[in-house]
């Protein structure tokens, strides 16, 4: 019989779930230890600090001059100028920094005297009032006096102040310990000199990620060896940590509620589970548990449901076992580019790509899934659409949770549209000479990148679009869809497309004909697509339908993908660019060469960004990595292609 | 002969110091070196990353059921169940994430299925399509993709991407190395057995700030023992650090032009000096140079200068050595609640304590000392007044710089008014129990405070303002300044007011009169503060003339400053409060007990962050911790104090 089915009893939304876990825990602190000031960055004060020394430690000049005693100087006027003599020690100059002499108690700056030439004696012709320019003791900081209090955190100019208030060791809290255990029979360690993976094993990743995530709250991480799918182990390893020095133990994953998952057991026979179960999405089968009255964390095995647990449930107790709250995440205000249908009684965390474009921020979601790792390492942006919400509508303006800097959100070029690899050169290209830019790339097809730029939702879109009718790119597609808005198309590449086959070409394939014979399977490309068009463009020229093509109802968004597919063999072959073939190792049957263009709105065009990547599309070094791609021609590469007269 | 005259010829604005000395430098980069990625965080790729694996790396389940081929399930319906036999192979049970069998290509949910008894077969009633429930091979990541651009800096989820892809190790630029050399011949090192400073002597505080800075930028750091103020010394030290490999040097201090300032001669005569003065206060005795190619900053030595020059012209150029920018600062728009006069022709930086009252953030500037750290370790925000400006307005908005999280701004709570030691173990508590409340107190007197309170520029303010008619305390003061406004009057503690004398009370200071004895220095408190007021009042009652008092015009703004100054000798005593002169080890005469209350607007009154700290005066803790400061009685702390009839 299979697993039993997923059941979590009693699901908690994630804000209850959050009450109900730190308010067990909201007393708990780590231990305290006296570290050198030197090493306190980011530390937690675990007591108040006050100062052993004062700050100016001395009376001193605050200016260079002549020190003197005030009540002395009160007769002196330009009427009346006062001379007073230095070998009698009336005056004694002194440098800004210097101790004031102990019968001394003002400063005449250097500019308000007249010294004698043997300099013996000065004049001045004004009095100078008790304390003038002297820095005097404690006018910073007075001896015995609070620096911090408990539970504040040392930055940089804190321990300027530590050491200059004579506090070379300050009490901190520790850092909590966190022990993860990364459980999971199919896991298997990243081994430097593994050239392969072994079959139905997955790479055990989540611990690194994790472990980051808990350093940067301040914690020190201990991570176990990988443990098999078993009860009675995970128990006893389970209760070895939460015996140990541990503030907090993960469980990554086996959270779920199959026949291999023992988290909740494990936690369940220890101690006490809190709950199984939020309603989140990347995220839910987190269990929150006690055991020892310590915290447990059962966190989901997706890697993108392992972050989001950890960063909602597991970061912030670790933060408040120092005493400290994390800041909240920035946000801003964006449109969404396009509907985004929700699951009801579900908070779902959509990753986005966020950018500026003129003074409107726009943020396009990344595809959902909990596996998709890249679509957080590609994201800047969270969207949390409400667990009551049905929905977002494109077009409609959300809250969105920063994961980048602004600064570098607004340096962020949005480029959609068809793919090519060429964009990943560019993008290389532009972050490497100007760190402050960067390229974010979605794929949408051809026809996709030009209703967004129609939209506004992106500041370049890559398009390879044939006009059946006259063998000509682009140029049709843009004027039939966008009507009074001034572009600019400007050429990128020419590219081979065709066929990608297994190495050998083992089917034989040589023309589109070739795809109605010996049982061929095909990957075909999303509708809207510039390869989608060419393919159907090709089977009509060729009379052929495509009722006749095994897999023509299979599309994938990518040449990458279509690459993939044949060669993890779910397809024989389908069409794409050279490029992606070569860097699979694959085959290749040329087709056609076409050209892949990119549309700039106007507005755009003019910006700092746009300026610099029309430089590095223009220079050397791009097209010469082009080329070096295979299958490209950068013949034309940065010309501009006439749009004629503009329908406005 | 002083010292020449401080002369910096030329001097730059912040703009242009930054241009020349970037623009020189905006090619370096770090030499690249290969590392683990489980230690890579906050590192920077020196070279584009692609994937060695893809992930998924076989075709595997999404969903707990059975495997099946599609097209042999393309006859079921509810009309005509279809039976496939387990048995036979023709369906296979499997778990999520179990890898698919070879012949198969699409899962059919456990819901959707009926199972025999026996097992051996299993009853469909739709058909399944390819891939259907299949998490396909390169989903998430394809082998070979780009992964991350050169110049990416590593997060924590992008350690788990790169893992995941088979890439434990990758190329990352190398942390720059940083060179501190701390000069000056009246610089000492902290000590930890240290118990008092010798005369004259300033503790080397500013590397441990700098080199946290600089370590926050990703660099590494090597501290230099002190160096004394000679010029051949100086120059031996600089070669030495620039021949190394540092990527950069710094000298602290001797940076501006006295007598005893050799880094500009050192530079100047090693390399090449770009600009020496700044137009920038604090920051001003600045010098970029170069010496053999490498960037030379000399910082001046005032803590404040320091920090300032250092974050302005050192972190930004580290970083770009990794080629990364570092984010802009976060901004908020902050009414400024005093008059800020400035000097025009120097671009200058106060440092600002930000709070939000209500919905409008207010900033209140701290004193303008280069010399006062803790105006930096207080301040939480940082406005910068333009060279162009004359000053600004109390009342106008400017836009502040933040140094403090957002979050942790808006909930700070904004204390001024008379300064009172028990505030100070309010503010621990209130941070010890609640890490994300704040307190930050600033001293302006109780009258400063009512009107703070009236402008709506503080949260709370501390008040002991006398009424010399019914010896009553800050009611009829209110209600002369404040109308319309509905306020709490808490009472906080009484304190003992009396003289703070030297150990022993050498003069014999034992009453009012006494301060006409013994040629008796005295030290004053500011116009507008309870205890000025409070002295005044006495001074009447007992007939006396301020004109016989001997320092009734220096003035100092808080108990803590007169105690100092009792301390160190500018005065025999000050009126103030016991608990501070017990706090430096000097006696006390005391003259008045009298009543301490706070102010706080009914609006702000039921907040939150104010409800804790009603909630902490009323404790336990609180009074015991006050008690023990001396001086002080908390009979009637937490009552409020009736304000009558209010005028609207």
């Amino acid at each position: 019989m299979p697993a039993k089915r997923n059941v979590y009893l009693n699901m908690k939304s994630r804000g209850e779930a959050k009450q109900l876990f730190f308010a067990r825990f909201s007393g708990y602190r780590t231990g305290q230890e006296t570290i050198g000031v030197r090493s306190s960055g980011g530390r937690v004060t675990a007591a108040p600090v006050f100062a052993r020394f004062s700050s100016p430690s001395f009376h001193s000049a605050a200016m260079d001059g002549i020190a003197v005693l005030a009540r002395e100087t009160f007769s002196a006027s330009d009427q009346a100028p006062l001379t007073l003599s230095l070998e009698a020690g009336q005056a004694v100059m002194i440098n800004t920094g210097h101790p004031m002499p102990q019968d001394k108690d003002a400063v005449i700056m250097i500019e308000d005297i007249v010294m004698a030439e043997d300099g013996n004696t000065t004049v001045i012709r004004k009095p100078a009032y008790p304390w003038q320019h002297v820095r005097k003791v404690g006018e910073d900081i007075v001896a015995s006096e609070l620096l911090f209090p408990t539970g504040h955190q040392i930055v940089p100019a804190d321990m300027a102040a530590l050491i200059t208030a004579g506090c070379s060791q300050i009490s901190v809290r520790c850092r909590p310990k966190l022990t993860i255990i990364p459980s999971g029979s199919e896991l298997i360690e990243l081994d430097d000199t593994l050239s392969e993976l072994p079959a139905g094993k997955t790479i055990e990743s989540n611990s690194a990620a994790l472990c980051a995530l808990a350093e940067q709250a301040g914690a020190r991480v201990w991570i176990e060896p990988i443990i098999e799918d078993d009860l009675a182990g995970l128990k006893n390893r389970l209760l070895t940590a939460v015996k140990s020095d541990a503030d907090m133990v993960i469980i990554n994953a086996g959270s779920s509620a199959g026949s291999a998952d023992y988290t909740l057991p494990a936690i369940e026979e220890l101690g006490e589970v809190l709950t199984h179960g939020i309603t989140i999405m990347p995220g839910k089968p987190t269990i929150l548990g006690i055991i020892e009255n310590k915290p447990v964390v059962g966190i989901p095995g997706y890697p993108v449901s392992a972050i989001i647990a950890m960063e909602e449930f597991a970061v912030p107790l670790l933060a408040g076992m120092q005493g400290i709250t994390l800041p909240a995440s920035r946000t801003i205000e964006a449109v969404i580019t396009k509907d985004l249908p929700s699951k009801s009684g579900i908070e779902e965390f959509r990753r986005m790509v966020v950018g500026k474009i003129g003074e409107t921020y726009v943020a396009t979601p990344l595809k959902k899934g909990a596996g998709a790792i890249t679509t957080l390492t590609r994201a800047n942006g969270m969207l949390k659409i409400e667990a009551g919400a049905e929905g977002i509508k494109g077009g409609t303006k959300k809250t969105i949770e920063l994961l980048a800097p602004r600064s570098r959100i607004d340096a962020t070029i949005l480029c959609t549209g068809s793919h090519d690899l060429s964009l990943n050169v560019l993008g290389d290209l532009l972050q490497k000479n100007e760190p402050s830019f960067s390229l974010s790339s979605s794929h949408v097809g051809s026809l996709g990148g030009i209703i967004a730029i129609k939209d506004g939702m992106c500041h370049m879109a890559g398009s390879h679009l044939l006009d059946v009718n006259d063998g000509s790119y682009n140029v049709q597609t843009i004027k039939k869809y966008i009507k009074g808005k001034d572009l600019r198309l400007i050429t990128l590449v020419y590219r081979e497309q065709g066929f990608i086959v297994k190495p050998g070409n083992p089917k034989n394939i040589h023309s589109i004909a070739s795809l109605l014979e010996n049982d061929i399977k095909f990957i075909n490309r999303q509708a809207g697509s510039g390869t989608r068009v060419l393919f159907d463009y090709e089977l009509d020229r060729n009379h052929l339908d495509c009722d006749d093509i095994d897999g023509y109802d299979q599309e994938e968004y990518t040449h990458m993908a279509v690459a993939v597919a044949v060669l993890s063999g779910r397809a024989d072959t389908g069409l794409g660019i050279k490029s992606a073939a070569q860097a699979m190792g694959l085959g290749f049957v040329p087709l056609v060469e076409e050209r892949y263009d990119l549309i700039i709105p106007e507005a755009v065009f003019g910006t700092p960004a746009m300026a610099h990547t029309m430089e590095l599309i223009n220079g050397r070094e791009f097209k010469q990595a082009v080329e070096a791609l295979g299958g490209y021609s950068t013949r034309e590469t940065g010309n501009e292609v006439s749009l004629g007269p503009q329908i406005l």
